[in-house]
């Protein structure tokens, strides 16, 4: 019963049954195959208003590529103390944006708070050439902490940002889960509150391996995009069947669909973490992910029953539980039942 | 009928079946799974000698990574004027290596000479840090000219490189089509003729989007490279499906069987070409590529009748005709009428 | 009566005139000259160990240049959180790096602390490829709150390093106000305490423009320190008038005698400071930087009356005033005076 | 009697009396003193137009901090495949473009071809993303084969270059020498032929360390030029004895006389070499160099008899003999002597 992550998930019959379908006769290479083109025009169906679409493998890839064309490399990116591009890339931001400096702010669930943005981005700058630029926003959604930014929060940060001349990305690894919890669509939560980017994901979402680069307006940034994406080694010469994923997944909103079906598992997880005494949640549900702070103990307990998830790092007492669409009703009963017999 | 590229080929039907076997239940992300950690075992059997296999989506990526470990900032790469690398990559090497030169050699047939080599790397070192230090030597196996390097050419250059200190990669995109042509083992063209790392491609032969890095010894480059792939993006989190297309790819030899079909398509479209009197080989045909030199007019004559294939950049009269596993008899019997009808 | 940066002082006049005996006749160029040739030997000397130095013309170069010898672009550089490195060069260590992360650490009196910095390499790298890998330690002697690290403090964050396999670096731009208000020998204070390499500044110190990179040990570190100071387009034609400064600097002890001179300043005003009730030491006065808390008006009270100095970033009531060789006892009386004058 | 390089000369003593002018009092540090301020003004005033200028301190940091505010990383700069910033700066273009190409042309006497450049750069980004895309051009005046671009010449490579959307550089580190070659304004020689930055010589013409860029409109580059000046660690804090330097320069047209008297040496040796039968110049002598083609053995007899001077690199019979400001008539007259003593 794997709870450590939606990326050790399966990809989704559909998704794979696209992949088959494109597997059919000739197709022009490099991301000029029918499949590939038809991304702008789905995307923009999807989020009621022409954007500009780049498929390629990875988030890392996603979020770097495309910070890369908002961020010099003597800028800053202004994020999350616990931001993915700040913790788990690597490194991957720094390297495609030639060493931009990420400068982290703290803020509670995750979010960054917009007055704290404001300040942050006017004292960073303040001397020159001696410090670094901040030159860009970057946002999760939803956040590390499993909590989703709402239209207006998301709103905040970008007329914050806007009003200083830095442009927003979101990383969106589980947009899709935020949109499903929220209920909002998603041009209300991206370019209507004022996002320039996203970085919008699938792989852990039900596709094998599949994110685009959804970009709204700024014609300025797409050559800088697509050198940058063939710079990177990221433009698939066999494109087609990334791009097959994506449509797959946005055909009949399927993305939501799967979205939907984590969220509600981790809102199941949820209520049993509440009915626990001895375990709290640390953020409230509104994704995928359930942080759930118990005595190291009991953790250990869950384990050794077979339950597999992540200790969060720098505790011992506080675990990430993920859900997605391919965990089971009866993963989540047995974890309800396991938590229910801690009394 | 499409020549253009191997790169245009649809997946063969046995890798896309083990995506298929390979899409059950939950499996570790990030390269730790039951497919990944095979590919060390796969490859040391298959290149008989214990090999160290990463992983990834792209060509590019492979011969990036493996370039970026070899070969500081300071440094260069020796390589043909015609290589992937220094033509068609969007400067990716110099991007991985954070801008390490390319130095490129002439050599007919798409090879370098060893003599050649070692003159340069001897006259480009030659000002201390006034110069940037020659580093590595690149080859293509086979060629861009489609002609495949014998293991005594090989070994010669490796010569040349070793005694200078400098190791040797082959970017083995169509690796296959040259083991298929020379009837070599795998073993006898790379590490037994000094082959330090190899760029083992798939993609082009059959997968979907799978290459490997694989390297022979040098325990000192896989942290550099390991790290270098998740900064540039390249740690797929279900990797799983990239390592299952590999393992199918090398079971039974697959790999050999699709490539032998390419080259034995390409070897009869090269006879049809020597039997017109117009129509000339521009380089021997080794590997899965015909070069044909021949009036543009007849060329455009060909494109007109609905064959498709790539006129080589900075000519009109020299075409290049990719096959590959997917290639009909009755694509290259199309062809080949074509071609005699020219008297 | 300018008290704003000892950046701002002239050059010493012996300096000058060991400039004047430099530019006699030719010179090999690129750091082959007589007086560059010396560097090694004269520092030696001064340290008391075999030792290598790089001269060049601005701390910034050397900061850099020093860390890209000893941290991957994958790495992480532990330091303050208000070390230069980090807020004050514009990015440069991560450019020399090419993108490697600088992780920073709190602690009182701009010092790091053992304990806290065992601490953050052990967490920092906890994750493998996802992380950056901490790879380097480096301090500001004095810091940047104008304390000095003692030996012992020193020996201690060496240890925490050195048994994580990081080197330690020192960033030396006022070290010689440093050694002076120590008393302690330039050996004790670097190599003796596990020091592996020293940015030497002279610059602040009197010079016109002269640093070193002064390395114990660690031959590896002497190649791309080379090859990044030539990249980096500091290795000067004519190098030789920065050695002369250098050498100058040495000479009869110079450099501690004026930093002696400066820190002497510096206590003078430390002590007006004291004495008057409004105002306070932020930070203990150890080398030739008086940090003073007082009320805004105050301050803006003193700038009325011709005396520059910088608030420090982030605050109102928070002055530096910096001394130098060339600060005149006249313009710490009449400070003194001013100050007096607010009761 | 060293003919090795204008770089091995001492500085003149004007120069070296205006750093010790400049050694008064506090002066604001990096590059906000009253000497560098008045910059724009002296070089605006010498060039008969509005111009920016950035003092620094050497001629690989002017050349590459230009070159990375015209190129973007995955760009490339045409430049001759002698050009310094190709064969002698260790990297640095590559380095502070983060990773750009430099694609090199041949051409007589060490001068790009109008025809040639235009016809590379639209072989060269023919690709698209594939390929990297040609982005500026450079061109070195004198050049490295002692030989001066008319204005006419410059205007034509100028013409190729803006048409296809390419700026153009030019590397004048003995711009003054060319200049005085020419006799022609600066003006007609840069902005007035197509010249969109310069980077402006002083040090091998007889100052200790100064160099310029000149940035002739283009107001969108001034910013990364100033973030990438300091990044590279550039930005002196004792600017002011860099731009005295400059100053002193422009000065009564020092830095013309300076060059005529270098000029005039060159002309003087070069004539000796006609007057010899077994000598013969390798290009047109229109600057301050002098490559002599005679057998080796003849140069090694001069060398023994104290005569220093470079062999070129890849050739034992071709020789290079530098005049500078300081080079002696006797030294000339012996160099003369030894020539003629030959037959």
């Amino acid at each position: 019963m794997n709870f450590k992550s939606d990326n050790e998930a399966p990809a989704h019959p559909r998704v794979l049954e696209a992949i088959g379908e494109a597997n059919r006769g000739m197709a022009t290479a490099y991301a000029d195959d029918a499949w590939s083109l038809k991304l702008d025009a789905a995307f923009s169906d999807a989020f009621e208003t022409e954007c500009t679409v780049l498929p390629l493998a990875t988030g890392t890839a996603a979020n770097s590529i495309t910070l890369s064309a908002m961020v010099p490399s003597w800028g800053a990116v202004m994020c999350h103390r616990q931001a993915h591009i700040a913790c788990d890339e690597g490194g991957a931001p720094e390297f495609y944006t030639h060493g931009a400096k990420l400068m982290t702010l703290e803020g509670a669930d995750g979010k960054l708070l917009p007055e704290d943005l404001a300040a942050a981005i006017d004292a960073a700058g303040a001397h020159g050439v001696h410090n670094v630029k901040p030159s860009a926003v970057s946002i999760t959604q939803a956040t590390e902490c499993g909590t989703a930014y709402t239209p207006g929060q998301v709103t905040a940060l970008a007329e914050a940002a806007h009003a200083r001349g830095l442009p927003l990305h979101m990383d969106g690894a589980r947009f899709a889960n935020a949109c499903a919890f929220l209920g909002v669509s998603p041009a209300e939560i991206t370019w209507k509150a004022g996002v320039d980017a996203l970085s919008f994901g699938a792989t852990k979402n039900g596709a094998l391996t599949a994110e685009a680069i959804v970009v709204f307006g700024h014609p300025e940034w797409l050559e800088p995009m697509a050198r940058m994406r063939k710079r990177g080694g990221h433009l698939l010469s066999k494109m087609r069947y990334v791009s097959a994923q994506l449509l797959a997944m946005l055909e009949g909103d399927l993305w939501l669909e799967l979205a939907a079906c984590a969220n509600g598992m981790a809102a199941r997880l949820a209520a049993a973490v509440e009915a626990q005494p001895e375990a709290a949640l640390a953020w409230p549900v509104e994704a995928n992910e359930v942080f759930v702070r118990m005595p190291a103990a009991r953790l250990q307990a869950l384990k050794d029953q077979g339950f597999e998830f992540h200790i969060w790092p720098g505790s011992d007492d506080l675990a990430r539980l993920v859900c997605s669409f391919a965990t089971r009703d009866e993963d989540v009963d047995a974890l309800t039942a396991a938590l229910g017999t801690f009394r």
